[in-house]
Order: structure tokens, then C-alpha cells, then sequence
């Protein structure tokens, strides 16, 4: 059984790689990680590491086509996507498309894992939404996003891959700045409370938001591997269960959990606001009843993303929800 | 004014460049008629015939970056798409990506009329199609014209081009024998009436279409490139306003129109059937209130598809309906 992740480097990928390796293995369980930057992680006898941004298209196809499961997590991130349009053809949609290709050449389907996004909704979301509601991009990044849920399906119609195209919302908490991610606030939050140290939202406190925990994040990927058996027509794009909360809310969880109170300012911005504050109710979905999860509570939300981003330390004692699902 | 076509040469795009050209001209009126196979149109002052297929990046962008105003009808049709996936992908995404991309690269925006298919729809359509039907195509043809019309919403939501996704439904009657086309049923019937000659119709007589005479379509191709002005959030991606008739009621009324009743039998096949035969009501669209407009009647349908298959020499005398609009 041959695992692949790309973008393997990531926040959301080093989880999965850390989460995959954690495993019981079995005698032929072998890994190949790759990602255009550095992985922290050494080679090992079935891990290969590799430092590459598959524009090879005979590397590419050599790596893709023996993994019985792909995990394509790289991507250009909304805010990069946005200001160099063509630097997200080349990754978000073109390097995309190649690894569904590639998979599809295969004799026996693989399961392929995408990581899409809630970016493929766009800003027209109406008063709640549900398995029905047309996506409507409105930044390249859910376009492509959504470009590639569209050639994933046909793929698996096709019956060349088992393809499943994950829609993740606002993954809290990353642990760097966040360069080129609209939606970093959420985390930045984060960083705020657990140091102490001021921080100006650029949203209103009444901002709703979608939001999981990265291991969270990490649960419903892996689920995504080994479910399967699904009925005739289920859709191979699922919008993943999410905790909806306004930022004030979750600001108020972070400071429960932490113990800090640091001035927090509030100076929205329309285009952020708009982007991501104004999330409408998810009505219940199909991914729910295929058994994957949200983050359940708010306070085990904040417990894991606090984790995730290696702030565990900053939790106080008795603070500490945990999700039901553990 | 350089107006560019490509697919030029093919059914549809030979009434377009016909229409093109019929019109009034201003003195600075030029042309660019593009298709992979021979045009039958002599080049002229003001009209550019080319046969190429664009594979070459640098006469593409040549072409397009002059062209104000682009009608992209270049495709491989839908059983030819499914039996090759790869053509399907270099000619009905590449090289529908690469047009608009070339466009994007101009200072003024040029309006991009793009000929989508209702095949975006798909297998499961609910019990009535609106403009808030998620689009699920349950082919390559109409996955790989999903993912142009998402590219073409996002370019034009950049400001980089005017575009505008046309979706057509059953197009009558094509003249030719309509090879790689699945839906082409609907054109022989017409032929077989006209030439009193037996056919074998692969759906059941109570099979429900969606269909559009080739004039009306170039109607609204036109009209697609010269309206405008339109309310923020109307979408690029336009069902058109379709004649929602069964195949029997289509046969009796060609039946009226050329005075013949050659031996028709109804084979259906399920496959066809699924595909093509069983489109649901289409709810008042937001197409019809910017001016686009199906047949209105489906005699004036009939006699309309007569005419661009050649075959108004068969309409009986007194037997022709015309559209409300003309």
C-alpha cells in the first residue's frame, strides 16, 4: 500500500504525515511525501522524502501512478492565488489536474484525496447552505478550487480514480503568519491570546465563520481514505461538517482557554467580512451522514487548534474541552 | 470592431459567420473566421479565413489579443469526448482556457461569447431546472465546458474579459449525418421526414427535449455579444430559454410541416435515454429577462430547423409557423 501527500511540507500536510506514520503499519505500508519546500522529516525505510514541485511531468507520473492513495494537498494559497493569476493556474489547477491524470492511468483506481475548500461558494452564499447550493466562486482560488471538483468527479465517473474532493473551511490554528492566506485572522487570534499580545481583527466580532481544528482537519482526510461503499450519486465533492461561530465567539473561547485577556480591536474590513464573516447556517449535509466530523465544541475546537499549533503549553489548567469524537 | 470566430466552419458557426456578415457593416467591421477544417467562405477585404487549430500558442494569442469581440464555438462534441478523453481535454479545456486567457491579456476587455451545453446539468436533474440548479455533468463534454465556464466567471469577475457562457440545448437540424454528436437523433429525425425515408429513434416517443432551432441560436449568440449593461451578480453562465417538447410531439409537428409520414419506430436506448430524454421543466431563467428567447412555438421551431439544414424546399405550402419574435 503505497501513500502519497503533496504539499506534504504544509501545516495541514506535516499533521498528516506525523497522523499517517503514527498508524499501526502493515509489512508493505510505504510512504512518499513530497512538497516544493523542505519536509523536516528524514527519509526512512518506507518514507521517501522528496524536495520537488512535480513540474516534471515523467517525475510526476513515475511518483502518482504506483500511490494507492494520493493526498494532494499543494496548493497556492486565496490571497497568493488572488494577486499572481498565473501562478495559480500553474498549481492550483494545472499541477491538479495532472495529478488526477496521472492517477487515472493506473490499472486499478486509486483513492484519490483533494483538498478543496469552502472558497468554491463564493461571497452570494444565501441564508443557509446545503448539498444543493450551486457554488459560485468569487477568487480564483475557489475557481480553480472548483474546476478541479468538476474533473475529479468526471475521473471517478469515469471510473480512472476514486476520487473525493474534501471542502475544508478556516483551519485554525497555523502557526506562522499566514503569508498569502486571506483567512489567517482566524489564527492569528490564535497567537494573540496565547502570547498575550494585542491584536486587530479585520473583521467584526458578529463575523461568522466556518472554522476546524487542523487535527480535525486531519481526522476527516484520513476518513476520506478509508470510507467508501457510498450509495449510487453520492456527490464526490463534500462540503465537511463545521463548527459556524462568530469571531467573537471564538475570541471569548481562546481567552477561556488561555486565561489572557490582550487588548483585541476590532476594524473590519468589507472585502474580508465578505469573504469569510458572512457564513450562513450548513444545513445537514452528506458528509455527516458518511461519518465524518466537525470539531463538536468550541472549546475542544480551540483545544486541539491550540495543540496544532504548538501553543498547548499556553492552555490553563482545567480549561480544556475535548471533542466527543475522541 | 474585429469580431473573432472559431469553430467557424462547423454548423453552428457557419449561420453565426453568415449572420456576421449580412449585417450592416461599419467601415472599421473585420473578421476573423477560424476553423481546424476548411471554411467555405472566400476571404474578403475585411474578413481573415484561417484554417488552423490553434495549437500554436503564438498565433492564438495574436488572433485573440486583437479580437474585441470573440465567439469561442471550437469543440469536440459529446460522444467524441467521451470515447477520447484526451482530445476532449486539449480541445474543449486547453485550448477554451487558452482563448480566454489570450483575451484576458488585452488593455480593454473583449466580450467573450463562450457556447456552453446544458450538458453541464447532467444525469440528475430535479424535478424542474432553474437558475439555481447545481450544474452535474454526467459527461466529460459537459464537465470539461463546466470547468470554461468557471475559468470564463473568474476572468470576468477580474475585470481581464466581458464573458459570457451561452448554454445551448438540442441544436436542429444539423445538415450532416451529426457524427460524435449523442444527441443527434433529434436532427435525423428531421431528415428522415423531409427525405420520407424510415428511422429508428433510440428514446421512447414520450422522451422529453430541450431544444432550439440553429437560427435561434445564432439569435441569441448575437444578442449575447451586443447586450450588456446588466444588474452586479448576474451570472456568466446563461441557460438559454429552451422549446421543452417530447420526441413524439416533435416528429408529429415536422410530420405537419413537410407533409410526409415515413415509418418511425422508437427504440430507446437507456443511455440516450437518461442523457437526453428526460429534461425537466425549465423555470423562468434569468436568459429570458436579458432578451434571450427560445423558438416560441415549435412550429415555427420546425420550420426554422428546415430551414438551416437546407431542407425548406420540403416545408409544404401553408405549413410554416414563425417564431413571435422575428
Amino acid at each position: 500500500m503505497h501513500t502519497l501527500v503533496t504539499g506534504a511540507g504544509g501545516f495541514i500536510g506535516t499533521l498528516l504525515c506525523d497522523r499517517l506514520l503514527a498508524r499501526a503499519q502493515s509489512p508493505d505500508s510505504r510512504y512518499t511525501f513530497v512538497d516544493r519546500g523542505l519536509c523536516a522529516r528524514p527519509d526512512a525505510t518506507n518514507v521517501r522524502v522528496l524536495q520537488s514541485d512535480l513540474a516534471s511531468g515523467a517525475e510526476l507520473a513515475d511518483i502518482v501512478q504506483s500511490a494507492d492513495v494520493v493526498y494532494h494537498l499543494a496548493a497556492v494559497p486565496g490571497g497568493a492565488s488572488e494577486s499572481d493569476y498565473a501562478l495559480s493556474r500553474r498549481v492550483n489547477l494545472d499541477l491538479a489536474l495532472a495529478v488526477l491524470e496521472a492517477s487515472a492511468a493506473r490499472t486499478r483506481p486509486a483513492r484519490v484525496i483533494y483538498a478543496s475548500s469552502i472558497a468554491v461558494y463564493g461571497l452570494a452564499t444565501p441564508d443557509e447552505v446545503d448539498d444543493d447550493t450551486p457554488p459560485r466562486p468569487s477568487l480564483t482560488y475557489g475557481a480553480h478550487k472548483l474546476m478541479v471538483e468538476t474533473a475529479l468527479a468526471d475521473l471517478s465517473r469515469r471510473g480512472r480514480i476514486d476520487g473525493l474532493a474534501l471542502r475544508l473551511p478556516g483551519i485554525v490554528a497555523r502557526p506562522g503568519s499566514g503569508e498569502g492566506l486571506r483567512s489567517a485572522f482566524m489564527s492569528n487570534l490564535f497567537h494573540a491570546y496565547a502570547h498575550g499580545r494585542p491584536y486587530t481583527v479585520p473583521t467584526s466580532p458578529d463575523a461568522t465563520v466556518w472554522v476546524m481544528s487542523a487535527d480535525r482537519a486531519v481526522d476527516n482526510l484520513l476518513h476520506g481514505a478509508q470510507c467508501g461503499g457510498w450509495p449510487a450519486g453520492t456527490p464526490r465533492a463534500l462540503t465537511l461538517p463545521v463548527m459556524r461561530v462568530t469571531v467573537g465567539e471564538l475570541a471569548a473561547a481562546v481567552g477561556r482557554a488561555v486565561g489572557t485577556e490582550p487588548p483585541i480591536t476590532y476594524e473590519p474590513d468589507p472585502d474580508i467580512e465578505a469573504q469569510f464573516g458572512r457564513l450562513p447556517p450548513l444545513k445537514g449535509c452528506a458528509a455527516g451522514t458518511l461519518g465524518f466530523a466537525s470539531d463538536g465544541t468550541i472549546d475542544a475546537l480551540v483545544a486541539r487548534a491550540l495543540a496544532a499549533a504548538g501553543l498547548s503549553g499556553c492552555i490553563r489548567a482545567g480549561a480544556t474541552g475535548r471533542a466527543p469524537l475522541e
